[in-house]
């Protein structure tokens, strides 16, 4: 079955806590760290709805999977890493649970009902389509990393109108963003409640933060969660991260 | 000389990273760790015009002073705490250095000319006056604690006028006003620009957050510096503090 699914360039990566299997090509797409945190970071609903936006190979979506009932849903505009996802939704048997749609975020409620979301997920293009320094990429990964198709204020919108009154939408993005993603939110009556800054090492800034808002919530009582720390000083990850990798069963391999 | 420069129930501190000593009193008012990491957090300008606002005891003013040969205003609403920091400017024999001013902020243009100060200190009150469940405090506390004779938006207002452009404010406050904090400070063009966040342990959500803005400067850009962490998961100081605190020849002590 493995050979069949699998188009040219393509592999299998596993996410080794879960059982899930994701299918990547590191030429058009494969997931990193940010997707897998941002799949760790919010309290999933046990059941009810969640879209993941922005949800290339389906990554962050199918890690979810593996802690709650819920519905999920991902939408990916590039057809490509669509493909990858449905085939990897096939891989892990999740037809019941995960559906990918091929379709640009805008076009969202024509896929799921007005105000019914209890969680949005969304890795979004983390650079402004004017910040061309990154640009010598595939157009694949050009399109995941810049805000060319999409940006911050189009997906807080969407964000907007898809959830729930107090349904929360979860975001992995960049620091050097964060006033202009705290104040977009809250201009689509998004309240940022809480956030975790991500540090590539204990004695570096940040260079990573995930972000929690609720759909019409008061901007009061913010959270500044614990300070998620990637690697040690030796460079292996810390037990933290190592955790979120491996699985707690994963330290006996140590 | 000691024994007469001390009232009752005065003594006096010493922070012994640097020389210098605090007169302090328990009942009325005495420092803690947000004056030290606070009068370490921004880099001090060599020379020129340094201003502490809500400056207490004196001691972030006084802190501070061994770091730099600017000239340093310190300002402070209540009488009995600006004359401790006068004995304490004169205990470190730093009269030529530093001078309190016993004068309400809003009219620290009286003391200093217009757009003419390098860079401002401020360890405000943290609680809103309305926030009353901590108001069983001694007179002395409960203005330094909450805003009651001054409020953030003043505080930023009054930094817009005397700072120079480009000059920088930096404060000490607590994360759950983060977003009014950078509001307020935005509303008077003052850019936010490094943040840290001050965590009791690894593990805990921030307790604390040093804030730098720079006047009329762009908010793009913006660093969230290391986690500083206080203490270890014994108890115990990180070293990061402890070398605050006693210096990093105290460690040969340790």
């Amino acid at each position: 079955m493995i050979d069949t699914i699998l188009k040219e360039n393509e592999r299998i990566d596993q996410l080794f806590s879960t059982d899930v299997k994701i299918i990547q090509n590191k030429e058009v797409f494969s997931y990193s760290i940010d997707s897998v945190l941002l799949s760790r970071f919010p309290k999933l609903p046990s059941r009810g709805l969640i879209v993941d936006l922005c949800s290339g190979n389906g990554a962050v979506g199918l890690f979810a999977s593996t802690k709650t009932n819920a519905t999920i849903i991902e939408i990916e505009l590039q057809e490509s890493l669509a493909d990858m996802a449905k085939r990897s939704i096939k891989l892990n048997k999740l037809e019941k649970q995960v559906t990918m749609i091929n379709d640009d975020l805008k076009n969202l409620l024509d896929h799921v009902q007005r105000s019914n979301v209890d969680l949005m997920l969304c890795n979004p293009p983390y650079f402004k389509a004017s910040e061309t320094s990154k640009k010598n990429l595939s157009p694949h990964y050009l399109l995941a990393r810049h805000e060319i198709t999409t940006n911050l204020r189009e997906i807080c919108q969407i964000a907007q109108h898809a959830l729930k009154t107090k349904g929360r939408i979860a975001m992995v993005h960049r620091p050097d963003r964060f006033l202009e993603i705290i104040d977009t939110m809250r201009q689509f009556n998004l309240a940022p409640k809480r956030i975790q800054f991500v540090y590539p090492k204990l004695g570096k800034d940040a260079n990573m933060l995930l972000i929690e808002a609720i759909k019409d919530g008061s901007t009061e009582g913010m959270k500044i969660l614990p300070p998620l720390v990637v690697h040690q000083d030796n460079g292996d990850y810390t037990e933290t991260i190592f955790d979120i990798y491996f699985g707690e069963n994963g330290k006996s391999h140590d």
